[in-house]
């Protein structure tokens, strides 16, 4: 499944899709891996949602502009942590994934808000109950030099703001 | 301008789309009122930008089901406060347009998310400024048995959103 | 438990927190049934976290002029919908919890916002999981001639606000 | 005046904000810069309004926890970019300030919800305006090796915040 698939829509941009999709990759993280969760959140509003269809709504999500540069932050960030290159208090707080920053909801929500508020629930519901993929990102944030501070949150963003892309499409 | 020029997006409702443009003109308000604001925000940007361009954009915007949501909420609330119909203390805080009340910006910034978060500061703009059919609106409130509390946040997150969707079509 | 136990903040309104207590009651919610969510949310992280503490919070949260705004509004639009006085079609969305509404879930996030975006993730968690009165109110929202469709989410978005500020005071 | 004078509120992070404060500094905002903005957004509304007031009020944004955090991510973005330690495409990205980059923006919200939704409003209108400071790091972010892409949209945020504070504090 390739961006080249769709109709290039107004706040799309098919070049970094193609960005994304690597960085994510190199962190390990495949669109597959999201859809999964966004399959898990919407088979049981939709009996016969295939994996393929949510697959295909994780690319369109991950085509918007915004999800992008999420994307570009929330890895860049957690590499710069890893390499120790942020600067204190924010080096520390986003090694150890301080429960009270803020800021990885705060930029998980402009990926959720692509699809309306609606997302936020899927999204909450995700951020705690860590299905899948951001379970595993989760666990290995916690292992020595390495840090998945803010990629676990957008991941989750992904996924919940595919099931709003699901829902609208079949329930709208 | 009318709806049946567009394809219909995942988040569209064309039929909504019709009682939404009729519940905005019966409140006085039309798709090019809205369109100007819009246009007044570009053009600075986008030099050779058309009134006829913004109108398709904020047509696009009202397309959104989110978006026709949010207008209906706020013109029933208007309506219901013009006929004192509101408990207290809500009636009294929803007719004077108590500054501090929140809720006109919170239901906004549902219509000015559905295109990113940079419609947040064209939202910001024009609801302080007040230029056209918002200044109008606003004044129109303040007269005795009127109401526009809500409509006269969403009209400005509209232009605001509209701009946005200009912005992602001609800068992206 | 109530107002007079605590020093006025900047953005509390002791005399409508009165009104909006006595609103939520009058729908069939306590603030003890919110601050069972909160206690039940964060006694995994606090263990020695009493309901007493968290009924404080709740009634901290309630206290801020902002929430009771959002309740203000999330009761008198599910009383409306409940006499049939809100237009079509938000009349049948409101009615029928349209999944696909939204305004329930933006009017719940003007609540959440005031303890800061951690509290995103605890709405979302209570509003697809609808512990206690949540799950109460959603069956009863059910029944014919009963709208619980705002109540709900604004219920949840209390529950979660309450657990960020027990968060920030223990956490931070 | 420094944090000190102030009651530690739930969300305060003394410590931080010393931290906080210098990081500004560093980056040539004072305090008091921050303050003319809000008084200039407020005192058409206050009449006997201070700037002393107004210094006050943006210290007590800055005391708490989520916007101290905010200001850290912010500034290290910031430097980080002037360093060229940014990958592609988000270097360029936020060496060029794009006008789609949104990501400013939801950090900038993060700030503005601290002090509720009304604070939006006021955010919007000094990132368009660019008062003071504001266009000061505008003008500075063009020049050759300077990059204030998410400063001037934090230090709008503080202004905004603080401005809903006195509001809330004089007109609630």
């Amino acid at each position: 499944m390739d961006s080249r698939h769709y109709r290039k829509g107004r706040m799309d941009n098919p070049t970094n899709y193609t960005i994304a999709i690597n960085k994510l990759r190199e962190r390990g993280v495949e669109v597959e891996d999201i859809a999964k969760i966004t399959h898990e959140l919407q088979t049981k509003y939709i009996k016969d949602l295939t994996l393929e269809v949510c697959i295909e709504h994780v690319t369109r999500v991950i085509l918007k502009r915004e999800v992008q540069h999420a994307i570009f932050v929330a890895i860049d960030l957690d590499v710069l942590a890893e390499k120790k290159m942020l600067s204190e208090p924010l080096q520390s707080i986003v090694e150890s994934d301080l429960g009270l920053f803020g800021v990885d909801e705060i930029l998980a929500l402009s990926v959720v808000n692509v699809y309306g508020s609606i997302g936020m629930t899927n999204f909450g519901y995700v951020d705690k109950l860590k299905p899948g993929i951001i379970g595993h990102l989760d666990n290995e944030g916690k292992s020595e030099g390495r840090v998945n501070t803010f990629l676990d949150d957008i991941v989750g963003a992904i996924a919940a703001s595919a099931s709003s892309s699901v829902a609208h499409n079949y329930l709208g």
